[in-house]
């Protein structure tokens, strides 16, 4: 780096961990937090801090809350009857973002991954058995990703269910709504054929 | 927003105020703080807060410092027969990073912009002018941006600067005009700094 005081480089170092952020823009953020009041800098190291110390896990669905119960599992008017497991709180989002879903979610807290050490024990499927005992859910939507690892879950997770006699779906793999033939890879247009439905 | 929990929204927000940081990206990095171990998204915060209370101004060029001095301007290998005046700290950056400048620099902190009621006296011109009739420099290299107030400012400095009898020059404009210095590639700082025309 061309020379910046050691603690812009930390800053810039520190920038760049997360998702999306390289050289150029952490460079780019940190010299504009300097350029900056002090107020509106500080407000983000403040608003992490923040987050960091009160945003907690709900106690049912494990996704991020500012109370012991997040808002969708204590809200009053989302569908009881249906659950949406995904792996990460993100993906909660992701799907509330769509207003398509007005169920119940259950995140997995990432996905069963032999390579990494990661057995059904390192996530909250316990849990999510005990849930689908105790709450007498109508459906399950499996909601996993499609790579080997979030597959893998959905089966693992498929068998344990099953003998619970509730009825378990899997989301839609295809090609994305927008997307070309042309550009999309092999797999996914495995999975839009596979997927395929009457019209 | 698709119902994060509040300290999670305020954290967003916060970091959509940083430059190239979109709705989705202040999402993501947002909730990949949150995955991650607290140590990683605190030592963020911390290099925040350290560099707004440990960045100085540097008492000569005006850049950003550790010290009361920058170790550009208290380097003993440059070449103290030129000075380079740019508009701000970020942009010494973007010069040094092509290895093509040996002199030293004049950060103004901004540029003449009378719609937004900044003159000279906003600006660290006095000290400009102080520095050239005291250090002696051989040329001025004016490295303002291209445009209207960058222009502006530069052509204001040239007619200060003249009664002086110094050497002026202007950046050469193969930088794209509209475009501004930092978001340059080197190659095309480095054929502007090339380029340059005696004003």
């Amino acid at each position: 780096m061309p020379g910046y005081p050691k603690s812009i480089e930390r800053l810039i170092s520190e920038l760049q961990k997360f998702p999306g952020i390289g050289k150029r823009s952490a460079e780019r953020i940190a010299l504009d937090m300097l350029k900056r009041d002090a107020k509106e800098a500080l407000a983000l190291a403040d608003a992490i801090r923040e987050a960091r110390s009160s945003v907690k896990e709900c106690g049912l669905c494990h996704s991020f809350s500012d109370e012991d119960i997040c808002d969708i599992c204590s809200s009053g008017s989302r569908d009881r009857n249906i659950l949406c497991v995904v792996e990460e709180p993100k993906e909660v989002y992701s799907i509330e973002a769509t207003s398509d879903y007005n169920g119940l979610y259950h995140v997995l807290k990432g996905k069963i991954s032999p390579l990494d050490g990661i057995g059904p024990e390192e996530l909250t499927v316990e849990h999510l058995l005990d849930r689908i005992k105790k709450e007498k859910f109508g459906e399950i939507i499996l909601a996993t990703n499609s790579d080997i690892d979030g597959e893998a879950t959905a089966v693992y997770l498929a068998e344990e269910i099953r003998p619970l006699k509730i009825r378990m779906t899997r989301i839609a793999f295809g090609l994305p709504v927008g997307g070309l033939l042309d550009y999309a890879d092999k797999l996914t247009i495995s999975r839009a054929l596979e997927g395929r439905r009457e019209i």
